[in-house]
């Protein structure tokens, strides 16, 4: 497939293909866009002169780096990315739309061997952006769901969900209130399920006002904490969907004067350094986040290789780890 | 000064001289290091070509980053570098020795705008070696003491020791003990003589049974608090250094079934995100650590563009946050 087929078939000139191609700005949005989809369905490769080696630098990207969950997959990411010799760049872009034009052309102008985009929404016009550029992506922890062919990393936040629900109705909770994240993100969408499922199978109803959605950090565990505690029939314990957001439910309880495990049991998810530290050290499912960015890395160092043959969608285990905010309902 | 006069007084050859400046490995280590030294002390810099402007590239240098405080710093960078339009490349040596020659090489073979290094020595030959490259560099929270013409953004960290012990002081604690951090680090060293400057003013003796060090990370602090709350005759309060040797102490008073702070203070120091939301909340010395990483980054940014009009070696302030982790003692 030539630059001047895709041309043709888009109705602009050659030149223009090449600017669309090379990222360069003057070209209007609506012909840039038709011509990325044409580049994109007839699989156009930027053809790799004697220059394009690798460049070594990965770039990481955030929406936000607010927690210290971020600072586990940074350094999962620099350990992978350190053990080829390439650096990582780190970028947060305040947003989880994924990157915008601006962040693209930069990257494109100073070339990079790889993106890591975590916890993003990944548009299908931004997927066509970035294979129009050649540049290889991965996405950890997508926030909405990929196209199958865009290559990704999780958790099995679906069963990890499961395991904590189950713990909780081993030890005799029937009332269990839910914390997830933001709704349109898978991982905390999968993480509720298992909640679910748990309940279900064990054959407890699934009461609606148990579940709320926070956006992981302290202060929705917080307020959601004490809207679950104020309830008429308030639960005996919570998973919370994230390790800050059981610090919240943590504060909560005791500003409501309940000890934690006495009068309510608690369970988070990631397994953060933290969480062993807290009090009382924090029940919690944990999840590889070091290990899961630096599979990312890898990946898209070998999608920049040109070796395709990995796995494109990976999910790694969580595990529960049982710790002390955990134990039985008061009879 | 010309090359060819480097060359003569260091009784080597013009391409050897050139070699040296461009980083490349085939030279013996002992000439190297006669050439860097030579080519700091006549003041050589390295000519800008046409094709050397900017590469909008950070370099932000870490010996370690298992503590949340690493991450305030990576977002006072990230922030500051995205201001000119420039990426932050992390970097984790897992050693305070400062970068090496391997790292070196790599980052002069793709260029860097400037290094901001956290947290590290910098030997003499380490100065050479950046400054032979034409690599601007700052030094944010330094090791040991960097000589007078490095730049460096640090915290009033004896202020900050002195204001936390008089803190405890004026609550009425007399017997208080401290756990700074690496003794060869001078941001632990200057808030340990903040806290001998306090007790000293207000009469107190100072016990050198009171005073430890530790790493600043949790378990240190669980350990130390240990030792401290085992002595015959144990501190009623102890200054923790850091915010997560603080949370180690909170745990080492509960195991021995002590409240904070009705049986023992604890204050902190850093003021990470998480010492609001600790339990009890903590007391603790703010400093600001994003701010702090701006300005190193900003400044590293002016010197690349030769502008040296800045202050080179600055301390932002720290202040004192009172929360619920500190009471009057027992009577």
């Amino acid at each position: 497939m030539t630059i001047a087929l895709i041309a043709e078939e888009a109705g602009v000139s050659v030149p223009t293909v090449s600017k669309v191609i090379n990222g360069r700005p003057e070209v209007a949005p609506g012909t840039r866009q038709r011509v990325e989809r044409l580049l994109h369905k007839h699989g156009y490769q930027r053809r790799v002169s004697q220059s394009d080696g690798p460049v070594g630098l990965i770039d990481l990207v955030f929406a936000e780096i607010e927690s210290p969950w971020a600072m586990e997959i940074v350094r999962g990411a620099e350990t992978a990315a350190r053990e080829v010799g390439a650096g990582t760049v780190l970028s947060v872009l305040h947003t989880h739309a994924g990157p915008g034009r601006d962040w693209l052309e930069r990257i494109a102008a100073r070339r990079t061997d790889g993106v890591v985009i975590v916890a993003s929404r990944l548009s299908a016009g931004l997927q066509d952006q970035l294979n129009a550029r050649s540049m290889p992506f991965v996405v950890v922890d997508p926030e909405g769901e990929p196209a199958p062919h865009v290559a990704s990393v999780g958790a099995t936040n679906w069963n990890g969900g499961l395991a904590a629900t189950r713990h909780l109705l081993e030890l005799g909770h029937r009332r269990i209130g839910v914390i997830g994240g933001p709704a349109d993100m898978l991982c905390s969408r999968a993480r509720i399920d298992g909640y679910r499922a748990a309940l279900e199978t064990a054959g407890v109803a699934v009461a609606p006002e148990l579940i709320r959605h926070g956006d992981f950090l302290v202060d929705s565990g917080h307020d959601h904490g004490h809207g679950l505690l104020s309830l008429a029939d308030p639960p005996t314990a919570i998973f919370a969907g994230s390790d800050l957001q059981a610090f919240g439910v943590f504060e909560a309880a005791r500003q409501r004067g309940l000890r934690v495990p006495e009068d309510l049991s608690v369970v988070g998810f990631d397994d953060l350094p933290l969480a062993r530290s807290a009090w009382p050290p924090l029940t919690t499912v944990r999840q590889p986040l070091q290990d899961m960015a630096a599979l990312a890395t890898r990946m898209v160092l070998a999608i920049g290789r040109g070796d395709h043959s990995q796995a494109r969608r990976v999910e790694l285990a969580t595990e529960l780890v049982v710790r002390e905010s955990t134990t039985s309902p008061r009879p």
